[in-house]
């Protein structure tokens, strides 16, 4: 049986970390999945009402600032939503096209655009739609609301050729930075999620949580299970960042 | 009813953190605690006792290589323990006096030595003697053999008048690190967590698990909760590094 | 005299770390400064011409393409720089509007914008523009040829109420460290300094350079001087990053 | 003609670093040459002695407190440095055997010992030496008074099998930046650098500094200059830390 007072959003959903991290948080929380097509979140949202959990899915853009606040307003029309709080938001969105791997002199503006788009500013129209709604739900939840953020190797690093994607992650880390010092006295939890290396996607359906990853690809169900952590930790010992790579990884 | 294949050790036992996270290991496996003085553990080892789970209490010096060979070598003779394996060890050693924070030059050359014994020294003898036996228990656990190390926010920071505490508390971070990328291929998990805040400690002995902290001082008890999820990762999404400090903590 | 033969090029000119790295090059170099409006250069080219030097400026916005490109093909036209290769080039651009320093929730996304505008998609057409020149002097230049980034403390700490600042500037930080780690092997230094502390501005235009700043601003006189240190350093020893603040700064 | 009022001392002198930075401080300040035999220093104190510096060579151990002590009194009397004030010193020093890059299950506790005793115990004792000298010289010298550390990359990285190094050189560099945060506000500039990669000795003791160095090691020559360029900062604008590598190293 779900809360029947708050749910959990999940913006950008694909075959790996935000499909895992919607059917873990569904099993405590009605979730909405946010995507830019429906074709991201049909399957996940029926497996999770098909298992006794409930799912919305909404087509929006977190890039674009009137698709996201259409989506929230449409969230409190929605059956069995309309006097839920948001207690949880996960930030797993990935730019609209796979922002160039390539030498610096052979990319274009329009590169950095579609990293800083999808990294940097879609995350700014999302924090300003949830945070308002997770300050609300401070009082209320026995758990910390919680913002988190998933970021990746090149948020820390500017390696060779991966000029424009490290500028939008770094980005991202840093402003999630600024947001966990700003709302964390306020009582929400604001945490970042630095995934080194490469994620086992896509899954089989029903693959045990805990099978050995032979080719050291990180599970989504255990990034899943990171971020519920995350959300459970108690407010006197919050983490802002953590790290997540498979054990044979090279770092 | 707890494990009766693996065990963990708590080397460093205390009113705060040691004391936490033996009591949370001790609810899946039978504990090993170690510290100088065995009025550090006796109280919490006839409380996991009496509870129905599995403790004993050993004296021994961490930076003292016979002392903590004698350690391991004795706890084989113990009751329940002669056929465990160990699966989950700890290291949160304080110095045996606490290092001075005070002006560089009313600092002695003892100071520093307190701070290395403790923080590094320690850690060295602690690892050499833990590793060999979580790599044995690699194959046969479920969860991954785990090495955890306590840190604090000296340990990525060289603050005024904090010279040698940062010192030894650095070396122990990258120690840490420099452990996890040698035995995390082997399938150990090698994590260090850097403590950002005061702990809350002495700790009323019933106090339930997420009573707030007013005061922003960090529960013992959510930080022995960090450290459990820390050893329940899943071994392809492996944590190096958590911070862990008071949602009104300034940093 | 200063060189017939390669010529030095700043971005971004104000009163106090542009002009002073053009006054410092000029000793060495013809300088072209680049600044949005005329009134940001006109001084300090007529300073440079004054003393015997060679400076001339030029209007443009980095962060426009079409701008820049423009400026860089006008260069060519200029009297005594016809047949000038770029051998050091200062990235020093601020955003065209302060970005705000506010509560997360009072920004608009404009601020954002107004942010990774002047930090980081300025900094990708002028790196863009500047990288295959230097890379045409690496083999006839004595010193390596240099591209230095200004930075500030929100390259790499996200502080309250700096959200945006930060994640313009911590972009920035790593789009450089990127460059870095593929043109050093070319042989172009790319490097950037993190300015952590007041600049002390406007500066009296006759103040000696190791004049005591009392009231612990930077002086651009000894940024400069650092940035023209980084321009000799010899290729075996290149800085990537150094960190420039007061000797009383609280850091 | 070097200075008749300050002098310089480099502590750890072979063929590379120490070597160079002494024949750089060397031009400017009598210089006092610091290890434990006197073969490491004999000919660099001839060869400046020859040039016209002056320069002397004192046989100490920096992890002996007796021993440092005993050096820094005997310099006092020596002719030529009797009313000399102390403005710059280097703590260069590696510990007296090189510490074991070996599995860690390999290494013994005198390895670590070793690594901490010159990496760390050995700057302790230096910096309690040498700053009282150096806050004495912060009214009367031009240029603020001086103490670098040379570290390595280990002294940010816990590589795999460099563990005791690495703990040695990240206590070294985390107890300069204490240091740095305690003496700038008093007028000390107190510096790290961070070396990354080889260096290129023995050098030919003619080659000329700015030779080419094809197989990519840091020229030592390169070294000392930016250390020279540390110590001419502006009290305005001190760097507290430096990498210094390679053009073409990976990083």
């Amino acid at each position: 049986m779900v809360s029947n007072k708050f749910f959990a959003v999940v913006a950008g959903v694909g075959p790996g970390t935000g499909r895992s991290v919607a059917l873990r948080f569904s099993e405590f929380y009605p979730v909405v999945l946010l995507a830019r097509r429906s074709e991201s979140y049909n399957d996940v949202v029926a497996q999770i009402n098909d298992a006794g959990g409930k799912a919305i899915g909404i087509s929006a853009d977190a890039t674009d600032e009137a698709s996201l606040a259409s989506a929230f307003t449409s969230i409190k029309k929605e059956k069995g939503f309309e006097n839920l709080q948001l207690v949880a938001a996960i930030y797993n969105v990935r730019p609209n096209s796979r922002p160039s791997r390539k030498p610096f002199l052979e990319l274009k503006l329009e590169d950095l655009d579609i990293s800083l788009n999808g990294n940097v500013r879609g995350l700014f129209n999302f924090a300003q739609s949830v945070l308002p709604q997770l300050l609300k739900s401070v009082d209320s939840s026995h758990l910390p609301p919680t913002l988190i953020v998933t970021g990746a190797t090149a948020s820390i690093r500017g390696s060779k050729l991966w000029s424009v994607i490290a500028a939008g992650k770094s980005a991202a880390r840093i402003l999630t930075q600024s947001l966990a010092r700003e709302f964390g006295p306020a009582g929400v939890h604001v945490a970042h999620a630095i995934i080194d290396g490469g994620i086992d996607v896509p899954d089989a359906e029903h693959a045990a949580r805990n099978d050995a990853t032979p080719d050291g690809k990180l599970s989504p169900y255990a990034i899943a299970e990171s971020y519920w952590n995350l959300h459970t930790q108690h407010k006197s010992a919050f983490t802002q960042e953590i790290d997540l790579r498979p054990f044979n990884e090279h770092f």
